[in-house]
């Protein structure tokens, strides 16, 4: 971590100038942030000493030496870590064909978690649907002994909407094609980009149905496959991948806390997650996110000291094989859980933060406009008071713990998700800076001020 | 080409209808072109039904058969082939990975015509070089043992002109670096994108000096091993490429003719190569320049029938592995060489054409304002008279023979340039059509009129 620590200790010098000046706190804080790129740094740091670092694996055991290390080298006050379980799973090749009547090569990648192919390979006739829905009214004589491919194209949309309607496909493609017989599944990758890389993802298995290998095409090779399919013709593939199960490995969150001065028991938590997938070096998914939170912190540390509330930091293990760690950190603190007045991840990559959404008691909303104000002249608005505040931490609230979405512009983010071209150069220097800055400036209103916005409200069976 | 023809039937239909009306043939001709996607169709046609064609290969081969069928299909007068003996050579897997400090994998590609490595691959330290001048002037011990790795960075341009500068290391890299003892050399990817592709392309050894296997990094991946060697590591790489040379196959040039009405033995030239690179399906580079070239003749001859010269459609064989068919081409025809009263070849991809360059007999170039003023409403300005004409035509201009360049926006075109993202979808429609039509225009104004540019000027050493 030499790189990283030299500049992070020509920062400090910075900051310490910083503090001696009159202005308050949250100003000083703020200039701080503007003047760092700690962020930027941190996850430099992770994509090039770590890499990928895909859950259960030596590269994953790696990611937890350096986020400690991390956390200590920066003098937390407290680091631990907190044992989890995983299933460790490896990609091993993946190769797709067309046999006939167009023999070329065609880009694909298993889906997380898939089963490989027989030894050798298969090789069958394509049935193609437009989506889930579509396999789902399929008859078994359509699908039988055939590669299911599912056609949906994932929209761009600023929020990431057009992800949710499209990844139920990756989700359950697999159980629905099994169901009426067919060899294998792919789908056409949840992505939005038309770089010819295929997007994983985590996938799903159901014990009643047999286990069929699933993969994702490139868009490109969707379109190709497509057209061949749409002139009429019997396309054939052979498909082989590799895929292993190499059974249970121990991960873990890695937590580093700043302990609170004045109510020490009171926990502000902001959170990303550690794992990636195992092709692109987790830049934007979710190394930006473990970045931004733990400048945050530091930046906080460094320029107006402790807060009166603990600030913990938690990077969770195994978040993209089925937020594993998140459920384990919820579990395992059950108790503790009612002492956190709110919590925050950041999993979507590098984009402008341009809404704040909360999820806070009714009451609490009020006292919250010091918060909403601070954040205004970044360019980010008050939105609803319906978060579910990122994926690690989406169970807490059903414990009553109040969370906030710090939305980033995701317009190019399911460009890159998953897949290979995940790394370092995708993320733009100022916009994590302002991330940065965003996640500063809520730690520390959070952490000094006397918002309290607990409980969580629950929602309506809407959510 | 089932789909191709449905198609192009339909605009047969269409074609026959305008050419009832009054306007002046070239301006029936544009209006053609206007409402024609053919150039893109063809170039549909290529890639999905042949993908990837290197030369040599099968594939090459299911080219050759679907170009000679496309120019019957499309009814030119002659269609022939001529052989062209090619050497065949093989990708297989490149892999590599850093062992040490950080273990990671890359992404890489060979470069064509490399030498695999030692079977089981090696692993050897890592000597960085910001150029091949730098490399060329770095001491033994420096580099013995090593692999080498060339450093130097793409610049965008509207021209190209960043090719030039880099692609000098692609080409010499594998002979610098064996002089000085290295086990390989990697360079960084000759292209501008993001994206993390590398960039294949032809390289070249000299039988002095041993022959080491030779690659390419992505720029993601160059960017992530310069880290880590400008943060003081000793960075070892392993690396496994296991390409193969298949020895000597027949290729063919294929070339369609439309016989002049009233000069039948002078021949206007248009051209483009139907090999491809073995990565990407070959769309920009060059089944762009196909779909122009054969569309352009093909609306001529359907829209305002034979012209008075003949018209030639040459689809070159074996560009990238040194213009091999254009070489066959020139020797094979040299005594009809005289003959051509003008050639031009597309093979820059799809982007819009903003300037025409000549290389015509000073004389000539009043008569030709005819053509810069058909060109102009396109957004064609006159250029220099000082035109190469493009790869495949290079070598005319030293026999006699004027070429025209019509200079295409090459902005993007190295984003996808030899890499396996080089498919259809990366082709603007809009801008095709517009190089369509401003062959066209080309083809008509010399094969009809009675501009003759005979001959080329010979330009200076400064060339």
């Amino acid at each position: 971590m030499r790189r990283l620590l030299i500049t992070l200790s020509a920062l400090f010098l910075l900051a310490g100038c910083a503090s001696t000046d009159e202005t308050n706190p949250l100003e000083r804080l703020i200039q701080s942030s503007e003047q760092s790129d700690q962020a930027y740094e941190i996850v430099t740091s992770l994509t090039t000493e770590v890499g990928p670092r895909i859950p259960g694996s030596e590269a994953d055991k790696r990611a937890v030496a350096w986020a400690e290390s991390l956390f200590k080298s920066l003098q937390f006050d407290k680091v631990y870590k907190q044992p989890v379980r995983v299933r460790n799973w490896s990609r091993g090749l993946a190769d797709a064909r067309v046999i006939a009547p167009f023999p070329q090569q065609l880009v694909i990648t298993a889906l997380g978690g898939s089963v490989a192919t027989q030894p050798g390979g298969l090789e069958a006739s394509v049935v193609m649907f437009e989506s889930l829905e579509e396999l789902q009214q399929a008859k078994a004589e359509q699908v039988k002994d055939r590669i299911v491919f599912i056609n949906k194209r994932m929209q761009r949309d600023r929020a990431g909407r057009g992800y949710g309607p499209v990844v139920i496909g990756r989700a359950r493609g697999a159980i629905e094609a099994a169901k009426l017989g067919a060899h294998a599944v792919l789908i056409r990758s949840v992505g939005t980009s038309n770089s010819r890389f295929a997007h994983t993802g985590a996938m799903r298995y159901d014990d009643s149905v047999e286990r069929i290998p699933a993969g994702a095409l490139s868009n490109a090779d969707a379109d190709n496959l497509e057209r061949m399919i749409n002139d009429g013709h019997d396309v054939r593939l052979f498909v082989d991948m590799r895929a292993k199960e190499h059974g249970w490995q121990t991960s873990y969150n890695v937590i580093g806390e700043i302990t609170g001065t004045e109510k020490p028991d009171e926990v502000v938590l902001i959170g990303a997650h550690l794992d990636s997938w195992d092709e692109g070096t987790g830049a934007l998914d979710d190394g930006a996110g473990v970045g931004i939170v733990v400048a945050a912190a530091n930046l906080l540390k460094q320029t107006t000291g402790a807060p009166k509330r603990t600030l913990r930091v938690v990077l969770y293990a195994a978040e993209e094989i089925g937020l594993v760690g998140a459920r384990e950190y919820a579990r395992a603190n059950e108790s503790d859980l009612a002492n956190i007045v709110v919590a925050a991840e950041s999993d979507f990559g590098a984009g402008r933060i341009y809404q704040i959404d909360t999820r806070f008691a009714p009451d609490a909303l009020a006292e919250a406009t010091t918060l909403f104000d601070a954040l205004a002249p970044l360019g980010i608005v008050k939105g609803n008071n319906e978060a579910s505040g990122g994926p690690d931490i989406s169970m807490l609230p059903a414990k009553g713990v109040p969370v906030v979405s710090l939305r980033q512009d995701g317009t190019y983010y399911f460009d890159y998700h998953h897949t290979p071209n995940d790394t370092l150069d995708k993320i733009d220097i100022d916009a994590i800076r302002q991330n940065q800055t965003a996640y500063a400036i809520f730690s520390y209103l959070m952490a000094n001020g006397d918002i309290d916005p607990r409980p969580a409200p629950q929602l309506g069976s809407a959510r």
